[in-house]
């Protein structure tokens, strides 16, 4: 079966530095350039009283940062399309970044196409 | 079991409109408002030859389409947190603007939160 991608769905918990935009920042360039991804646009957005979400749209997909910094946990989602990337490169750098104590990954194929 | 925030991961097949950037932005936004989620900031790329990203962040999360016009495909995700919003509210909103002939939909609770 062919994809047109993959979609790693990251859960993280029990993170540090969740409330700090420039943290949040570094980690998603860093994940950008591990996963082999082109960037086209970064945002960030903070929260009060906390929170932040970081969103990288590449020409690969995207890489999206949420954390909830009250509860040690961030989300992150690496959809990456095209064989010249690897969303997994994305693991090591987001467990630099927020040094979580335990991480659930999910490895979803998007786009799903039947050979004949 | 609480969880932060549901997310509904949407795979959509034989469309039409898909290499619209308007159409895109269009679908977008009605879909942050059908959400009842917040919009903070919203981008359109378009691909050459073909394809167009759309990222709506929002208070609550975020609301994603990529379009695959060559294969008919496009993938949406909507992720929102917070008891106010229904993510399933986007389906009609795909449905209008896309037309697929198939949708596949599936739901992860994010951050899941085991109750003492």
């Amino acid at each position: 079966m062919k994809s047109v991608g993959r979609h790693l769905i990251l859960e993280l918990w029990d993170c540090r530095e969740l409330n700090s935009p420039d943290v949040v920042e570094r980690a998603l360039r860093e994940s950008v350039e591990a996963a082999g991804a082109h960037l086209l646009d970064i945002k960030i957005h903070t929260f009060h009283p906390q929170g932040v979400t970081g969103v990288a749209v590449v020409s690969e997909s995207h890489i999206l940062i949420h954390t909830w910094p009250e509860l040690g946990y961030a989300a992150v989602d690496v959809f990456t399309c095209g064989s010249n990337t690897d969303p997994s490169a994305v693991l090591p750098v987001v467990r630099r970044y927020f040094s979580p104590r335990r991480i659930q990954v999910m490895e979803l194929r998007r786009g799903i196409v039947e050979e004949e």
